[in-house]
């Protein structure tokens, strides 16, 4: 994985759709910025990845993406401070995290730098589309699927990597009711829900359709054998504040290593908050929220930040959370977004400037 | 669910590649008829059906089946008699089991009509694809995936249907031994097990490579939780006969309801066969095979049609099968293609005649 890329090409788009754009009212992962960059697998190796106008793909109709859900993906955010810098936020760990999930699909390995040089160079072509409103930034949509032929329930020959970009606003609108799951699942031990494989996704849709029609906005997964645990939500790793500790359950097979996830988790020590990583069972949240001592919940990912959750279902019955003035949930979502914005020192290290 | 048709839209190709293929030569799955059937879910419905040239598919790249693999699909066959009459084995069951897989993945339902009329005219109109030689036969992949745009984790608002066909020779090359799976998993409870949900098929690629390195061609899945129960295949279910006992798992939300699988149980039934459909240990299935009463194992699905297995590995041993003279495998192999192809009566109903 030592590929080393000196120089990207960049082919410009002739015209641009920025001025289409109302950055004031950005909804989520809807438009799209004027490049992409794209990298292809074939003859057995990565190929040298491009910046190119932002075009569609043509595929022959048995290409394996269609067939196979062969395909794993990313999601990252550009941000850019008052100066017009711009920062990502560890974007290492989500170019290990793909790899991560490309292994357990079957897909090549990629080189770091065809992905970190590749990143940067769209950026830079793509600077005036990161957005500098406060709650918005540049979402960042690494992909990678089969684009290989065949009907044959085998890996594919050729793939197609590529990264696009959509100025966006909030995830959620509104309060997020949830409904902890007691039917359906998300993923098997020794199956596929540690990786960002695209399959994961799909599966969701349905149990999450039946949710939403009951007054949800998103399902809580809980394991597939005995949904007593609490495991994360559609694009979420999850917290529960118990009194003042804050508990996440411990990542598995079965669950995403969230990035915001783990960062929150060292916030939450650096700062003093008492953080139990361990198995959370669904009975000790109701009963936390009948005697209670269920504070908070909330959850945290790249694309939801951190969404405080107003109260959940389960069994049938409803459950309100409290309305806190000073939450962990705030507390942490600012001094996150301050770090990823540049608003405030970074301890940690977590942020990358772009030059 | 009632949409009727009366014409299917006919767009002939000018050319045909029919001259290129070698029908004494066929692989599977990889040389493409000269027609496809495609149909547009948008704007709330599902759209006229349409007869096109074999065409490559062109879509943006925030296409969901890109991003979170919405895609389900089936596997049929079309065969020829020595009188060149065509026949497919029972369509129905391969619609109804599209609608049911398209259900869990949040995909619209597709009507009867657009699905039988659209695929008899394809068929029509490519005829000469179909292979007449022994073994071989017009393997048929109708599929439909999420073509509607947007990052949002969420089910697309439009699809595309299309049915592909290509003339095929034998799934397995050679003989088929397999590795029941300790490690990693196909489904959950509660999951997408039991429909043809692509990402289903690029989970078990990973796993499989790895009992491919061991010298297996199959894994043999077991359940996620336990490993002690044998599932199914990778696109076959499977057949334990315990001495003249023919046994095979019952289906559940983590398997396949596999059309060969089901026609297998009532041939059997029919002939005599002493049939079981109850779980099944692997743990049984070892002793079996330590004490001599496991006769057969044999996989079963459209693409594989009856596939013998002549070995297994479970915890880093191998157990031979005996290499008996007359098998229930064989047995049940020529009943169900000489039901297929027109060679025998069908007491069932389940040939459908294409006039
Ligand atoms: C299933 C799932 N869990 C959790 C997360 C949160 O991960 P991260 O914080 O790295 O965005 C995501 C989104 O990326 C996700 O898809
Ligand atoms: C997972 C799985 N199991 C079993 C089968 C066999 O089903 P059928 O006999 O309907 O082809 C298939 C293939 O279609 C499959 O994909």
């Amino acid at each position: 994985m030592s590929a080393i890329i000196k120089d990207i090409e960049i082919i410009k788009s002739k015209t641009t759709k920025i001025n289409e754009v109302d950055f004031n009212d950005l909804k989520f992962g809807n438009t799209f910025s004027d490049h992409m960059l794209v990298c292809d697998f074939k003859d057995g190796k990565w190929q040298a990845p491009k910046v190119v106008p932002y075009q569609p793909i043509t595929l022959d109709p048995s290409a394996k993406i269609f067939h196979y859900g062969q395909s794993v993906f990313e999601g990252m955010k550009a941000y850019k401070d008052v100066d017009e810098n711009v920062f990502l936020f560890r974007p290492l760990e989500n170019f290990k995290r793909l790899n991560i999930s490309s292994k357990r699909l079957a897909i090549p390995e990629l080189p770091e730098s065809y992905f970190m040089e590749g990143l940067k160079t769209l950026l830079e072509v793509d600077k005036d589309w990161i957005p500098k409103n406060e709650g918005s930034s540049l979402y960042i949509r690494p992909f990678i699927f089969a684009s290989g032929n065949g009907f044959h329930a085998s890996p594919a020959d050729e793939y197609k990597f590529i990264i696009c970009t959509a100025p966006s606003g909030a995830y959620f609108s509104g309060k997020v009711k949830v409904l902890i799951e007691q039917t359906y699942s998300r993923s098997a031990n020794g199956g596929v829900g540690f990786a960002k494989a695209g399959g994961n996704y799909a599966g969701q849709f349905y149990p999450t359709q039946l949710a939403v029609a009951k007054g949800y906005q998103q399902v809580i997964w809980t394991d597939d054998n005995t949904h007593e645990y609490i495991e994360e939500a559609g694009a979420m790793n999850i917290f529960v504040r118990i009194n003042d500790t804050l508990i996440t359950g411990p990542t598995s097979d079965r669950i995403l290593d969230g990035i915001t996830r783990k960062s929150i988790i060292e916030i939450a020590k650096a700062e003093g908050i008492p953080v139990e990583v361990r198995k959370i069972t669904v009975s000790e949240v109701v009963e936390a929220a009948k005697n209670g001592s269920l504070k908070e919940m909330f959850g945290a990912g790249t694309a939801a930040v951190i969404s405080p959750i107003s109260g959940f279902g389960y069994n049938d019955t409803d459950y309100d959370l409290p309305e806190l003035e000073d939450t962990f949930a705030s507390f942490l979502k600012k001094t996150i977004t301050d770090i990823q914005t540049n608003k405030s020192e970074d301890p940690y290290g977590w942020r990358v400037k772009l030059d």
